[in-house]
């Protein structure tokens, strides 16, 4: 089937590009003797699952308990819900557990700690203890005397004490090579150094668990880690593109859209994609380069010089090109294709319910995601 | 069913308030003597769909032929998709057609009225020329000589021209209520003209079709003005608020969240709703009082002062004063719950898969949204 008789928009994965993130990353990883444990929020989809994981088994990090049990019904029983735990959520962990899945939970609080341990009454809970090493959003600091208590907490209390997990989403706002190593080592140390608390302390932790795409490309040392999580290196974006974590001829997913009017006095072309199929998300706006709400590419990925969606309404874009740029604007009439690579892959993936995988400029197969919800 | 019981993140639709803004729109236009023709794109639910519509059989607005679909197997008939058609989405047009949903499409092009003319062999297709009254996004100005040749590419073709339609969308950028009466007077006085014009040609225009929930509100004159076009009134949102269309308290949706910790030295509150939940609207960062990623309230919709969604990752938002206030930062413990307003109301209701309907603190029913897709 070819893309001329695609309805748009829709979301298209360059299958090609996926399987080239994929076997870098794992390059990457296999060379440094550390366990991958993929995030699956990116894609949310069984199929791609199934290419980032090591076994159908797993294991895998997921952001709900939606994914958590989606997932386990499509096979994989060795599972982390990498946010932190809501008391209420804990009937539904305890029924993946006693259906023998292994989904660890995550806590910062000395209450969470206690209601985790009180729901491990059944089946002790798998719970790692989430450490702030960027000050960037949750988490126990490594050396905060917290660390200990709330370790306690789990393991005097009947719940399975598994370590220590941190995740450096200020990666995202670093800038440079040196600084990407940089927070990539406080993220391994930090994390590392609170394992060693627990452990001087008697408490278990044998799991170190760090992670963010632009960590995993930038680390130099793995000493003490166990394992690395990492989601949006499957699809990359603009926004990674931005940070040099990947080039744009990297991004694996795309909207296809169609030209549905012009602007020609004001040098803008309309197409049939807005911000329900790109997500509102401007993750590029505080980078060197705004890409907008998207890089306009010809169908098969290749961009047009400096053109982006300048704005975004419901349903529809508005292209042009880039303030200050000479480009000319491409010749596109109304039927006109075009893929436009997003800002942030997660958010521009949740907009649609599945992928469209192309190979060679053909279809070759779809792939749904998850239905929505938590 | 209590609130308390309901799985976090999730929809709340606050009937009492819904059933407000309905009734305050109705009145309004009732006593102007003027038609609406409401959106269902902010809603995109059946259930709530019917309650903006004078009938079960319309007439209403939709953005997608997904949303025509639909609302057609639901038994409406009289169906406007507002955007721009692009040629390939024809045939699926035709088929509504064929089935006797009469469904009004838009051009503001000629290849576009050409390629519609071509269409209308077997079923004339009813269309209406898109006009631009505030120079905000798509359609021909209403002094354009391109009109009339637009007119009689679709008329003389075969196609059948029904008149004109506007939507002031610049109305979300205006300030004070002169402003907005102001555009909203652009608004009516383009697209009548531009009627004007067709008939003076000779060519039909029975349809001015104009709107926007502002310009619904604010407009003082509906002369020549057959149908007014709103969606997001049944909802509204911080947008609105503003913009001085609603107040806070008319805010009918709002996001259910869970608090799963505290970053107590930063005066930060983490829950269990990031943009996954709340989408990355930032629409009020340009207006006077920007309200983050939502405006934070108690579960019964109250607000806490002050209080916002400073920072949204995927399924994080991390609650804060805002800068410059001195109210408290309320004590929510882990496991408490709060209630979160959006930016915009489109925008966040699109991220879940349906509402959860409460009236007097109780869940009285649940109503899906359409399936995602186009």
């Amino acid at each position: 089937m070819s893309l001329d008789a695609l309805d748009t928009p829709c979301l298209l994965l360059d299958r090609a590009r996926m399987e080239r993130n994929l076997a870098r990353l794992r390059a990457r990883l296999d060379g440094a003797g550390v366990r991958l444990r993929p995030h699956l929020k990116t894609a949310k989809c069984v199929e791609v699952a199934r290419r980032m994981m090591d076994a159908p088994s797993g294991p895998a990090t997921v952001s709900t308990l939606h994914e958590a049990e989606a997932f386990a019904a499509a096979g994989v029983t060795d599972l982390l819900y990498a946010v932190g735990i809501a008391p209420q959520k804990l009937g539904r962990v305890a029924a993946l557990l006693r259906r023998g899945i292994r989904l660890t939970v995550l806590v910062d609080e000395l209450e969470q700690a206690r209601a985790v341990a009180a729901a491990s009454a059944d089946v002790p809970i798998p719970t790692l203890i989430e450490i702030d090493t960027d000050d960037h959003r949750s988490g126990v600091r490594p050396d905060d005397p917290r660390l200990l208590r709330i370790g306690e907490a789990l393991h005097a209390g009947g719940a399975e004490l598994c370590g220590v997990l941190t995740h450096a989403g200020g990666s995202y706002d670093c800038r440079g090579e040196a600084a990407l190593a940089a927070i990539a080592e406080r993220e391994r140390a930090g994390a590392v150094h609170a394992a060693g608390r627990l452990r001087a302390a008697g408490l278990p932790a044998p799991v170190v668990s760090v992670g963010s795409t632009p960590t995993a490309y930038f680390a130099r040392d793995w000493s003490g880690v166990t394992e690395v999580r990492a989601g949006v290196y499957v699809f990359f974006d603009l926004v990674m593109a931005g940070l040099g974590v990947c080039s744009v001829g990297d991004v694996a997913i795309g909207v296809l859209a169609t030209v549905i009017g012009h602007q020609r006095d004001k040098r803008q072309i309309v197409v049939d994609a807005g911000w329900m199929a790109l997500s509102a998300d401007r993750g590029t706006a505080r980078q060197p380069v705004d890409q907008g709400h998207g890089l306009v590419c010809d169908v098969h990925g290749v961009p047009y010089p400096d053109l982006v969606v300048a704005r975004a309404n419901q349903e529809h874009g508005l292209l042009e090109v880039r303030a200050g740029s000479n480009a000319p604007l491409p010749e596109l009439p109304v039927g006109a294709r075009v893929r436009i690579l997003p800002n942030h892959a997660c958010a521009t993936a949740a907009q649609h319910p599945g992928y469209v995988v192309v190979e060679d400029g053909q279809v070759v197969t779809r792939w749904p995601r998850l239905a929505p919800g938590w």
